[in-house]
């Protein structure tokens, strides 16, 4: 049996229509960024992994595609190195993911996409699944949250989208109703940060009121002071699963933790390794929120998955804007993961086209079954994703700048990190 | 692409003759046993895996055998669900591994050879070595470190071995020179815990004379208390890369730790991942020995290191007396470890027979070739497997008991646990 060798990589960079969802920091572009990653060998096969758009770190993506020819696709070992070196040369410009991150490094955001497109060629050379490389899936669905976002009518200049306004409790009911009708999905989570604590406590409510036994999370992203995260959790006690962020910073959601019987839950304070020893030390947060492509891939999901087992921490699964080459892999990941016990994050009801062939990624009492298929088991449609590439190119947008766009409308804005 | 089914699974006892190792708590009996596990498949395949033969051991590994048919070679997730299942039922006899170690469940354990032959099968079917299921070999030899003892010339009754006594200094070094000489090890371990500490120490400061610049650490199994284990540590600062479990518990360990600069490992007060968080809080040791038969296989082996690389902990390997089938799978982990910056410990040269093909495990410059065929790489020795469950049936022992066959020398011997 030969053992094939990398023979080229694509990094695509593509675009997406994406409504005015609201947030902390201002509100989504027109257009969402992402970078397709296509893996080819000499033996015929290929894998695909999906990334951030943004412009630095498509710099780094393709920096780092062309050391790789002649690279086994088993050694993702190799594969690190490989991103480290590149990064240390100068490939590592600065991280730019939104502006609400904070990492060390660019390592593992720069090593994920191509190790799941390392991954993927391993299963469609082995006629296995991702997740049967990650142990076995130990469950045939994996169940979903529904994501709710105060939201604008329209892009400002453009004409009312198809979910409309959202900026109160009835639009968000309103929301949340399609949401289950549409994609049944068995919780909720609502995109906070956005309103005073008080009002985005009275969408809860309403929320509560009208899905009873729906488990539901608010995440403000860190929009408030400890003090008021206390009081929030109060308020919400018995409503929420968890409180994701409210506020900003390790010793401060260690402050709130202390204070409250409500579950904290984090992407923003525990992104990376590095940021597990103190948040441990300090119980901070009960939740960490797993995301392959800010830890460093499956594996390195599965590793985190470990620690908050090891450690008695729950664990999650965060969603930025994304296609369905990354819910593939989130859901081979999910699947795989036994202690993933919450409903994973998704943004994939708010977009309206999509890259790879429709079929394996359906949503059905809000789950997806594990694709059975060699690898991700996702096929890329070539049309579409030149399409989406076609929409890059055009649509000026290079980089995540909620606030920026935000002031275009408001030019007064500021972020509302911890200003409540 | 077929997927292929587990279709018989033989567990097979093996003794091998070990010399007279003297250790905290007694001496090795005439007869190490170990347990072979052969995994098979309907498509023809099959695997290997090694871990302890003690009685109760072998009766968990026969129930959870005789529940692996129909199973799925990639779903280790699976198996350790049966493993659990099967424990609940009644198989999970006491925990019986010579009396020094301490771990709640013997689920880890018992799923370990199973894991490793799953693997071995999948390395197989893909045509890759079992290093490349665990991210790829980041080193083609993986260094050893000579394992050194305090010993009888010969067994009670018998004639001297080839190694002779080595009671004193003067023995340790010409025992050392042996090793150094015939495996080219380039770091040496001495088994302590057997005489009083000063004599102890003399026999590294004369190791040190003897071999100046080798790395030396000494393991006495917590035979000391922590006040002389910190005088133990001033005394040999300097030539010791590190004193492994001086003394006793978390609790024991983290007193020492805060008093000496020499870096503290163990493989008695951390040998579960129960016990890494209040290891890690007290910040008891410095260096965990990791051990993939105790672990729970090699996958949970890597979720040890990257949990020692997230906390900023050193990793080592530690051994118990094993045969080849261990070895390999030891050198394919050690190789896909990034973070195992340590020669791995090895009772290897102690041992006159072995049931795996020869060929492939050799040492060179205290170092083995990482295999570089499918699987684990290593072939059973059909006549010798036979040759050596001959010797099981006929030896009598039937656990490992360094403490009692101690006191058939010595009837009034007590093991000197904190003794000193």
């Amino acid at each position: 049996m030969s053992r094939s060798r990398i023979s080229r990589v694509d990094v695509t960079p593509v675009a997406f229509a994406d409504p005015p969802l609201l947030n902390v920091v201002g509100v989504h572009q027109p257009w969402a960024l992402r970078a397709i990653v296509q893996v080819h060998t000499d033996e015929g096969s290929s894998g695909l992994g999906e990334t951030y758009g943004d412009q630095d770190h498509l710099a780094r993506l393709t920096a780092v595609a062309a050391e790789l020819p002649g690279a086994d696709p088993y050694d993702t070992h190799g594969l690190r190195a490989t991103v480290a070196d590149v990064l240390r040369r100068g490939g590592g410009a600065a991280d730019s993911f939104g502006g609400m991150l904070d990492v060390k490094s660019a390592l593992d955001t720069t090593f994920s996409p191509f190790e799941v497109a390392f991954l993927d060629i391993q299963g469609r050379e082995s006629g296995r699944p991702v997740s049967d490389l990650l142990g076995g899936a130990i469950r045939d669905r994996v169940p979903f949250s529904g994501y709710l976002f105060y939201k604008w009518a329209g892009h400002p200049g453009q004409d009312a989208d198809s979910w409309g306004e959202a900026m109160d409790p009835d639009g968000l009911v309103s929301q949340a109703r399609r949401m289950v009708d549409g994609w049944g999905f068995g919780s909720l989570k609502l995109k906070g940060g956005v309103l005073p604590p008080a009002d985005e406590c009275a969408a809860v409510e309403a929320l509560h009121e009208a899905f009873p036994g729906l488990p539901l999370r608010l995440d403000p992203n860190g929009a408030w002071t400890p003090a008021t995260s206390v009081k929030v959790a109060d308020r919400l006690t018995g409503l929420v699963e968890y409180l994701e962020d409210p506020t900003p910073g390790i010793p401060g959601m260690a402050q709130v933790a202390q204070r409250t019987t409500v579950p904290l839950a984090t992407n923003m304070c525990v992104i990376a390794f590095e940021h597990l020893p103190p948040a441990i030390s300090q119980d901070a947060v009960q939740i960490v929120l797993s995301d392959h492509h800010l830890w460093g891939g499956l594996r390195r999901s599965a590793l985190l998955a470990g620690i908050t087992e090891t450690f008695g921490m729950g664990l999650s699964m965060h969603s930025n804007s994304h296609l369905g080459v990354s819910l593939a892999a989130m859901v081979h990941l999910a699947a795989a993961t036994p202690n993933l016990t919450y409903a994973c994050d998704t943004h994939y009801p708010w977009k309206t086209e999509d890259l790879v062939e429709p079929g394996v990624l359906e949503f059905a009492d809000g789950a997806v079954a594990v694709p059975t298929g060699p690898g991700l088991g996702v096929t890329l449609d070539r049309e579409a994703l030149g399409r989406l590439h076609e929409q890059y190119l055009s649509c000026g947008v290079r980089r995540r700048e909620d606030t920026v766009y935000m002031r275009e409308v408001d030019p007064g804005f500021q972020p509302n990190t911890a200003r409540w």
